[in-house]
């Protein structure tokens, strides 16, 4: 167990932002959120996934809607702890503990604001090693863990609890609903018991985030090359740098999607590279041909600062280095490519891990 | 108090649907789902608004949803009991009653059978004296009663529980959770008092249900008018008499919408009525000019038989009467017409009471 106390949050959000792939909301909207809950309830306890008891009540709190218009309505607040709140009363129990169930610049520290305001432990990891799009493709998921009951708030003071017969039900109702509270809802989902927790989510994920911020900005700091910093903490490669020329964007169904191209630059002068995004880059193309795709990580970072690009901050002229890098090994079982591999989202490449 | 053993719901559906002015569901299929119920669980008891002690925890039970799509897709039975457990779960409470909060072939039958199915007693009453298609549009929300707690459920198994902060947000989330679920779903809203139930209630909606049920089929048996029967126990009259010429229909946002028109038939012959609908009729125009409007009620019936034809029935070549027949009068209130009335669903006439 150790202490958030505040200061490490920007180095967090940044590394978590880095794991967003692109999603997973604005780093800097999630950071505000933490650094508030905490200056005003106190340093929140981050207990490592061997601490949690096996009998624990743990309880997720997210984020969802489109990240593009999350950058323009920011949460009040008390969103999340109103549909956590809901779940407790759903299950007829409270929760012990609240953790994130995906890496990314809002969804990893809403959780950290949650845990300050409700006074609960929270726990270092997250439920994917990454961002993505759609509240089914979780790894609890794979371990047949229910994502309902679950609930969902908005910032006007509409809660609304939900038991699904399946996660792709609890995914097809609570967007239509997250779509018509006006594009985001604060969300709480996926009970897991401290068992649960141990088999199914992926350990470490708060410390890795502060890590990858830490050496981006420390690189950036030294001027030695911070996108490499991150590819090397990933254990993945660059896979392109180059300049934005072009990014298509439609808000659609509650999701942010599009396309972005860029040209080479450096060593990648004279070939381009084409991002295809939902919320997450879900596949990056190098002159035609996949180079990585989900469910491997395609992170797009500032070449200058390192400083991670979410989709929607994406504009002509940035120049960005893509980093491919390894997802975690169950997302890449027939079972977890077929929850959340290039075929799902409508690719037929066949994936090919980075 | 008295029972219904079934042997009168085929009376009291034909009411309902004569009160739901065109809307409210089909009386087939409610009538279908409440002699089943009743066979099953056994005769339910009707108790009068002045037996209910004012302490009663009174949770009404009714079907969301498009009658176009509850036409084709019947509702397999647990929705309003799954929907009204979810209901008592969120208040913490027991049902001790349940009632129907509109009046219709579908909407009247439903609390017939959730009583049967939970043991509960019905209340003779309801919360419209008529159809409207939209929930906020109940006489308890002129009294500042709110829609949720409510809970909606489908035929699949999903249960979805509801804090509004309005009864507006509760009627935009809930069709849009409606329209998700395919356009139909069970719902139970509304959670009264005894004290309530007196308070904003139309009283004796059962019992006028199946009077007006009787009237109509003793009149066909007779061989007299039971159209005529149908308006003087409504104290309405007679404003058209035709034949169908042209219906345009549409199912949009949730909502069964479109136009009739009738060509006029025996003293109307050479004059021309048009129905407007949005699940129920909500105006009619002879030669252009308003000749009856929500939110009174317009019943059209088959001028052979009385039987009532809802929206969704009206066919080329039907011989139709039309009547219209007084509200509740609190529906003529200024705060009832702002709920209800012409404006609302967007018209620019000036209300003129039958």
């Amino acid at each position: 167990m150790r202490e958030i106390s505040g200061r490490e949050l920007p180095d967090m959000a940044r590394g978590a932002a880095v794991l967003g792939t692109g999603g997973g909301g604005d780093p800097y909207v999630g950071r505000l959120l933490a650094e508030e809950a905490v200056r005003r309830h106190g340093p929140v306890r981050l207990v490592a996934v061997d601490e949690v008891p096996d009998d624990a009540v743990v309880v997720p709190t997210a984020f969802m809607g489109a990240p593009t218009v999350l950058v323009e309505k920011v949460p009040s607040g008390t969103e999340t702890t109103r549909a956590l709140r809901m779940v407790e009363e759903l299950i007829g129990r409270r929760a012990t503990h609240t953790v994130s169930i995906e890496a990314g610049g809002l969804n990893s520290m809403i959780p950290v604001a949650a845990a300050a305001e409700l006074g609960l432990p929270l726990i270092d990891a997250d439920g994917m090693g990454r961002a993505f799009p759609e509240l089914q493709m979780l790894l609890p998921t794979l371990g047949g863990v229910a994502a309902s009951p679950m609930a969902l708030a908005d910032e006007r003071g509409n809660t609304l609890g939900l038991r699904a017969v399946d996660n792709g039900w609890a995914e097809r109702l609570a967007r239509t609903v997250t779509v018509e509270m006006g594009c985001s809802a604060g969300i709480s989902l996926y009970v897991l018991t401290g068992r649960q927790v141990k088999d199914h989510l992926v350990r470490g994920t708060m410390t890795l985030c502060e890590r990858l911020g830490r050496a981006i900005r420390q690189a950036t700091d030294a001027h030695t090359d911070p996108v490499r910093a991150a590819a090397d903490i990933l254990s993945g490669r660059l896979v392109f740098t180059g300049k934005v020329t072009d990014v298509r964007r439609r808000t659609e169904g509650g999701f942010a999607r599009g396309e972005a191209l860029l040209d080479g630059l450096g060593d990648h002068a004279g070939h381009g590279m084409e991002l295809a995004f939902q919320n997450e880059h879900l596949v990056a193309r190098r002159d035609g041909g996949v180079v990585v795709s989900v469910p491997d990580l395609i992170c797009v970072l500032d070449t200058d600062s390192g400083a991670p690009v979410t989709t929607e901050a994406l504009r002509y002229g940035m120049r960005v280095s893509v980093v491919g890098a390894p997802c975690d090994e169950r997302w890449r079982t027939p079972e977890g490519l077929a929850l959340a591999g290039p075929a799902y989202f409508g690719y037929d490449h066949v994936y090919v891990p980075v």
